[in-house]
């Protein structure tokens, strides 16, 4: 069967398949074991969690996603590379593409009975770390296309009775303002200037093209705090490095490492801004989880 | 009443208002009149599409809204700025914010009577261009968190029985297959460089960032074409500038024109990427719309 991306017609959210061979001839997941349906020439257009990777971690509507390959006899023992599946999954973050999920009874979030169609997702990150087992892994960050509040309501029928929500900042209007007078503050302070490259970019209309960036990530899995000291200015270049660990900020002397062209220099700072060293730490960590 | 982001307790996508002041009530959309709930402060939560801008673009799942401001006796009198609700949805764009849609009856994917609310939206993209009119307009894109199938479905009760489904190019395996193949071809036609600065940004894991960007926006309402010869490979930088109309590229020398840095620097071009002119036009004209 070929690769389809999209609502498959006839199956409803929340839709229960007793064996996988089910979910194949619907046309949810044609394989019969991989995890992943697609790869690297067509991106992938679904997965199943059915458990195995001690690096999983799934929230119902945000996933992180393991990749497949290094396993042996269900233990790591190997680094994972972005071929095959994994590289199916790449490609449908770098396309927007949708992926269909489907829990299987195996795990928390799963159904009692066999398996469940849960909808669209879409990979916004991918990454390679090292996993718990001290093997790198692919990650994949997925978010359901429904809300939490929608998701619930559909699945409930078909929910473990055990079934708990994770933790997570609801999105109120508190937050919002925070978020709002933040974003606008770094952006004020550094003149929409880059702390990196100091690099102004106008546009005809409105405010010139910049990001108030955190240092810890304020989403999934990281958690970081909403405050200007775990904050910063950034064109949108040095955004996406900063965020996939190309370089990072030495927590003690400010200096850029990893930046060919800014190599050593030190970053751009106002007398009124202050950084909280510890966001520096985490970032610099996970910098060294991937480099 | 204070701005409130996201569903409304109670109120499901479809429902039916029969005036301004149900809806008011509800907490949907609180102005009685104004078609923006919402504004500098606080972002925009909530519109209400009923006619009266000749520049709007209604295709149910996406939609072109036209700012308010700048009319008298319901024509275009003067230009329309940036400021209270346009400012608000400014904000909406920038953190990313939900906002409430509803229909009412005066327009075509209305409801035969009253108000219907339609669900959450997203503001991707703002501008401000010449309208019909000749005076400058606050234009916004929205898209529907729903699908069309989806959105379709759930209003079908409430729809016109005039209602048609607007022309829209289909996300079928074999588009997304070129989407695919053209965007890979000119990343790795180029080595991930930016044709206006030259920059490779490499990362740890994956290819460098970049961007096929096209020139002629293949997405509603430009529906340029997917091909090589209406793409670019840019740096976020440099496509977020291009796509806002920072710059343009002179479509007889291919010299940029509008970025201090690179004035009047000739486009990096590939030997074999034959750029064709009338998109390189196209954008320029739309440019003039903006500068």
């Amino acid at each position: 069967m070929s690769v389809h991306f999209g609502p498959v017609k006839g199956v409803s959210i929340g839709q229960i398949f007793s064996r996988r061979r089910d979910l194949s001839e619907a046309g949810v997941h044609a394989p019969l074991q991989a995890g992943i349906w697609g790869g690297a020439n067509d991106g992938a257009c679904s997965i199943v969690l059915s458990g195995g990777y001690e690096d999983d971690i799934d929230d119902l509507d945000f996933i992180l996603y393991t990749g497949h390959g290094g396993q042996e006899n269900k233990k790591q023992v190997a680094d994972q590379q972005f071929t095959v599946g994994n590289q199916g999954l790449v490609l449908s973050c770098e396309l927007k593409l949708p992926i269909r999920v489907t829990r299987g009874e195996q795990i928390a979030n799963g159904p009692d009975h066999g398996y469940r169609y849960d909808g669209l997702y879409y990979v916004h990150k991918y990454e390679r770390v090292k996993g718990k087992s001290g093997f790198y892994v692919c990650r994949f960050h997925l978010r359901s296309q429904s809300n939490i509040d929608q998701l619930e309501e559909t699945l409930k029928p078909n929910l473990k009775t055990s079934y708990e929500r994770a933790p997570r900042s609801e999105v109120t209007y508190e937050k919002i303002k925070r978020i709002r007078e933040n974003t606008k503050k770094i952006k004020m302070m550094y003149d929409y200037k880059c702390q990196v490259c100091e690099t102004k970019l106008d546009v005809p209309s409105g405010d010139p093209i910049s990001i108030g960036a955190h240092i810890k990530g304020v989403g999934r899995p990281s958690n970081g705090p909403d405050v200007v000291e775990n904050m910063l200015c950034l064109c949108p270049n040095h955004h996406a490095q900063f965020d996939r660990y190309s370089f990072y900020i030495d927590p003690v002397t400010y200096e850029i490492r990893g930046l060919n062209l800014y190599e050593n220099k030190k970053l751009f700072t106002h007398e009124k801004h202050f950084i909280d060293k510890q966001f520096l730490k985490y970032h610099f960590e996970e910098y060294q989880r991937r480099n």
